[in-house]
């Protein structure tokens, strides 16, 4: 069924808050088999809303609204609603008892606004909200249904789980389903290309490339009558997949390649340390936000200048000299002093140059030496991406190391 | 001027990612002193796309797009809106000329698909986007005007700093100026009470406080015929802020606390070292992010486990068996073995719990220890703040640390 998520609130338009409640309901939808056609978010403001829920119904069946259930004045979504469907509001007394005695528990002061929240449709069924005071509504006419949620996220999800998915179940005769492919070091158009024997006159399962932060997502959905034939439908073309571009990728389930890492890390009994210039701490940090990850990482040492380089991991002031302090050997000189000084199954190195107009013609910002010592090999390996800016670069490199990391314990 | 947000994306649709596109842009445009009346999300399709824009120009002058503008077949965007306003795309030379030195740069090859991006609407004005490949454009008829901005946050932040915000602040008639206040262990109802005074019957300048990830912001803003005036009203009323609440501000200038301590370690030449635990490196990486930092960030020891406190800060084993890790003794001698390791003018140690359900009952989950040794002083705090989650415990472990440096070097 085609659907649009309308949430209302001026706050959304402010930039005040951002709109998670369409991308929560837009995520449910999807994986109940409803389409999301639109996301739409407007002010609390009748005529606005009432255009909206046209333009809305022009190419969708149902409109799930959020916001604009209170009992403030400008809380209107309940009133300009009946009166698209030509009805009015009037009290409901099943809600005027919950009210009540919700007030009454909570110890809060009945004032004569919140009464309007026991007011309803003539029309509408209740949905109940027991996370909050303002309950839900849906009605519908002539094909054309609306349901209507309060703002608070939580209450969304609560009503959403109780209220509506039950109904949006029955009302259902395919299921979608859904896997998150992801990808590091590979681009979008070349993925795209190497999957065009599959892409092409593809319809389900559909295939969808994206790009995000740097990495290459890849989305396999089905659409199918049961979700047993949906998963199937998915899985089997990921065989598919894996025999195309298997080696670029990194997680078949939506995972950062921190999690994965760490994952692999904590269940293989690696344990880890790192020694860091340019990323000044971010790689053990990142790693450091994993949960469990205590039982393996061992040391980070952040040598940020020369001094702490030679004091710290024993690099050699002539190689300093020679080679300076972002070059293949100083990499290798301070992964081989964390060899000695940690002990670790695995060392990692990083130096390189961050800030955007540093580095030299070779080796310009964006390029860094990521020292290796794991299972009896060292070597250094080069990444030098275009420069971004500071931060971009110092998290890029963290994905490189990582993704080092991956490669060796994988 | 009346103004909508279209952002363009399947996977905005699909609920993968959450707008911040919408919030984000929401935010620079109330600014700027332009009213959004709408956000409209739909996906890569040139009919509802068109309907929508029909829709949103019904009442608005300005539509800002995102998204669509890739390589890939699905991105029609720049196609849709040229057909929109009756026109059509061709090569434009200055964008593959930018797009070929942009792929050679870094080293990705040119497929054909990606040429598409040097396609722009033949009577658009183009806007660059030097974070990345896909350029945006903006163009009009008849009074109707939408800029087109790619999809990715980091491109849309850069470009509209450097493309829109010119071009927007050009086309009004009356100029917002505004700052932002920012302070540290500050909370909001507190800060309203104590403004109070200057609050009630306020037009303008106008003053909101809102709360933000665990920090509470002040936003002083004025709308006048000229920058000038606006700027002389704005800076008025700070002086009599100041001195309601001037100590608990530490930036008048929306600067993050990062960047008001690293500038004034750089500034006043304090050298600085930590020695971390619960936030295995996050202290330092954070500091990390400043430019020119090097001149004074010396070192950082990570010691997540207890060897490695021994090891490499010298920690007692009968401190840590009598005491524990997490404990005032243990973070007094981290920052003492930092200290005599380092020699840095400033040396700073926290050990806590992050892990959500960890910790005693005496210090649970939430709760750090911050040892800090500077100029002759040592001392250790306690900061213990309601659980969240792993993360976000670990950041504000961060900010405590940094503002235990600010307090002692302001």
């Amino acid at each position: 069924m085609k659907t649009a998520i309308l949430t209302i609130g001026t706050e959304i338009l402010f930039g005040q808050i951002v709109n998670t409640n369409a991308a929560y309901l837009s995520s449910e939808l999807q994986n109940l088999g409803y389409d999301v056609m639109y996301h739409y978010t407007v002010g609390d403001n009748p005529k606005r809303l009432k255009e909206t829920l046209e333009h809305a119904f022009r190419d969708c069946d149902l409109i799930i609204t959020t916001g604009g259930l209170g009992p403030t004045q400008d809380d209107l979504t309940k009133e300009t609603i009946a009166e698209y469907f030509g009805d009015k509001v009037e009290e409901r007394p099943e809600c005027m008892k919950y009210l009540i005695e919700t007030y009454q528990k909570r110890g809060y002061n009945l004032t004569p606004n919140n009464l309007k929240q026991a007011y309803m449709p003539t029309t509408a069924e209740v949905l109940f909200n027991d996370a909050g005071t303002a309950p839900g509504f849906m009605m519908s006419q002539k094909g054309k249904m609306i349901m209507s949620l309060p703002g608070p996220p939580r209450e969304v999800k609560n009503m959403f789980e109780k209220e509506v998915k039950p109904r949006l179940e029955k009302m259902q005769d395919s299921v979608i389903y859904y896997k998150l492919i992801r990808t590091f070091e590979y681009g979008e158009s070349l993925m795209e290309t190497d999957l065009l024997p599959l892409i092409n006159g593809q319809t389900d399962p559909t295939i969808a490339t994206y790009a995000k932060e740097g990495e290459c997502y890849l989305r396999v959905a089905s659409k199918r009558p049961t979700k047993e034939e949906a998963i199937k439908a998915v899985d089997d073309m990921i065989v598919k997949i894996d025999e195309l571009i298997g080696q670029h990728i990194y997680s078949h389930d939506n995972e950062d390649l921190v999690e994965v890492v760490g994952k692999l890390l904590i269940n293989k009994h690696i344990t880890i340390s790192s020694a860091e210039s340019c990323t000044a701490g971010l790689f053990a940090a990142t790693l450091g936000n994993i949960s469990g990850i205590s039982s393996v990482l061992e040391k980070g040492i952040v040598t940020y200048t020369e001094k702490a380089k030679m004091e710290e991991l024993g690099v050699k002031k002539e190689t300093l000299e020679q080679f300076s302090a972002v070059s293949e050997q100083t990499a290798l000189e301070m992964v081989q002093g964390l060899r000695k000084k940690s002990g670790s199954d695995f060392c990692i190195s990083v130096t390189g140059y961050s800030e955007p107009g540093t580095g030299t013609e070779k080796d310009p910002a964006g390029t860094c030496y990521i020292g290796v010592s794991y299972a009896g090999r060292e070597y250094v390996v080069r990444s030098s991406r275009r420069s971004v800016n500071r931060n971009w670069n110092r998290n890029y490199a963290v994905l490189k190391m990582l993704y080092e990391v991956y490669k060796n314990i994988k």
